[in-house]
């Protein structure tokens, strides 16, 4: 299931896409209720298939069964929402944590002459950063070194806690696309990374949370980044120092993950402070990511003034 | 006014400390419109002195005022609560961002002949951190060097994007003490400092948030850190680099701040990683921090095994 957030006027809420058709699962849910007769088919449908990302996510393999027959008998019966009348937001919108792992794609690693890390280096993104697959990225006058980071990321589907290898899976709800946009000049004017990493509008996200079970195995994606339709980034997820089973054990042995928790993997070689010569985003440009089973989060750069608010 | 998230059985509220006394805001609020014959109170104080501290800031300068009409109303009129009878937990319990300074007293930069930087350290932690000031400070087995920092924070109180410091306290609603607990093994790990910051429970916070009105110069608190009595840190708030003005707006250009935004200033010299010879906290230890205006942080380490769930 393609789970995305789609936007009519001020409401955002669940929904599952299907081609061009988008279902609103909470509503396709209580209309399947009703028509099996059940009474408090609202309240019913608010507990277990909810309006909400986060809160579906949270509700586990029993919410995504009940979200499966919502989505059957809207298409059977036609209550579906054409794709181009809304607009699709990032699949989570406000994660309690958004975690990002830094060097993990070997090839890149051993292409720089670096020995292989011991450790995971993690950092820090704020939900300010969120932004969705139609919406712009902001080029504020702050950078002049944005760049692109094309990213496989995994949202946390159930709360884990010193979780095993063996079981992290159990603790996945699904996978998405991330762009974890870098103000590079940012980013390095201290030895810590968080101020190039968390510009307003810096993680554009989606176009949808494609559930685990359609993606059995998530390290063998084929992973593309191109600017203006040059090709800039390629690698396979086959090719991470730490996989999702490696990252959510070490992740849970530090800190308490959350559903909805999202989890952005690292990003292969080919990022544009690397380059030579070296080449930054500018307004107009379009970035284009294509993770293989999940699709392609596509945003274009847009120069804003200070006085430009982000997203909603 | 001392602003205190308070909790009775499962529930947590917000309320104002005064000596013994707990006044639970929303409920005093409506009990004061009620006198004056309001109708709708329950709705109208909902929205005007919610019973969550993050919405209650939202409210801006409005809700504090009639928080204190509120408090007056209570303490008129017996409508108290016993500070024994109820657990004070962290005044802000789910921030959209805790940020973190670095390196920003300057007499502890100097005395390790250090360069003044040009600018401020930023880093996170996720609020899987935040316990409050009657919650033990979990020593977990994965880190054999837990240390403590002093800090002086402040709290946003409205959305602020693009501030300059003459405008900066307009979008500071108080201010609280947090010990940024520090796993100085996993701080160091990787050159990125996430990992050793936000093992859950590492962000002490409280006892109160003191509203801006009390504290007029935020730059002139005395704070100090004492480990079972010992003074360990000492300095004041008039020896920051990157004071509150300067860091609202210099945060401010890089992301839009929220209300709840709880920002940690840094903290003095003499935590254990940097003492000769080295210290670090063990079970049963006390950590104690005082700050001027403000109150004293204190709370126990306590080593706990990986099957322990830390707060709530």
């Amino acid at each position: 299931m393609k789970i995305i957030n789609y936007r009519h006027g001020e409401i955002v809420r669940a929904g599952c896409i299907v081609g061009e058709n988008v279902v609103d699962l909470n509503k396709a849910y209580i209309q399947l209720l009703k028509a099996k007769g059940y009474p408090r088919a609202e309240q019913l449908a608010a507990a277990l298939v909810p309006s909400n990302t986060i809160e579906l996510i949270e509700g586990g393999e029993k919410s995504f069964e009940e979200a499966y027959k919502a989505v059957d008998f809207a298409l059977a019966n036609g209550i579906v929402i054409n794709r181009s009348d809304v607009k699709i937001e990032a699949p989570i919108l406000k994660p309690n944590k958004i975690i990002c792992v830094g060097h993990n794609y070997r090839e890149h690693i051993l292409e720089m002459k670096r020995e292989l890390p011991e450790y995971p280096v993690i950092f820090a993104k704020f939900n300010n950063t969120i932004i969705g697959p139609e919406d712009d990225i902001p080029l504020p006058p702050i950078t002049e070194q944005l760049d692109y980071e094309a990213e496989f990321a995994f949202v946390i589907g159930k709360r884990a806690r010193n979780v095993s290898q063996a079981d992290a899976l159990d603790y996945v709800a699904g996978y998405t696309i991330v762009n974890d946009v870098t103000a590079r000049d940012l980013q390095r004017r201290t030895l810590q990374w968080l101020q190039g990493k968390t510009l307003d509008g810096s993680a554009p996200m989606g176009p949808w949370l494609v559930t685990k079970d359609e993606i059995p195995d998530p390290h063998s994606l084929e992973i593309v980044l191109t600017v203006n339709g040059e090709e800039r980034q390629r690698s396979n997820t086959k090719n991470l120092v730490f996989n999702v089973h490696y990252l959510v054990e070490f992740l849970s042995h530090i800190m308490t993950l959350e559903p909805g928790d999202v989890v952005c993997t690292g990003t292969p070689g080919g990022v544009g402070v690397a380059r030579n010569p070296q080449v930054f985003l500018q307004d107009g440009d379009v970035v284009r990511i294509e993770v293989e089973k999940i699709g392609v989060l596509e945003n274009r750069i847009k120069a804003v003034s200070n006085a430009v608010e982000v997203g909603r």
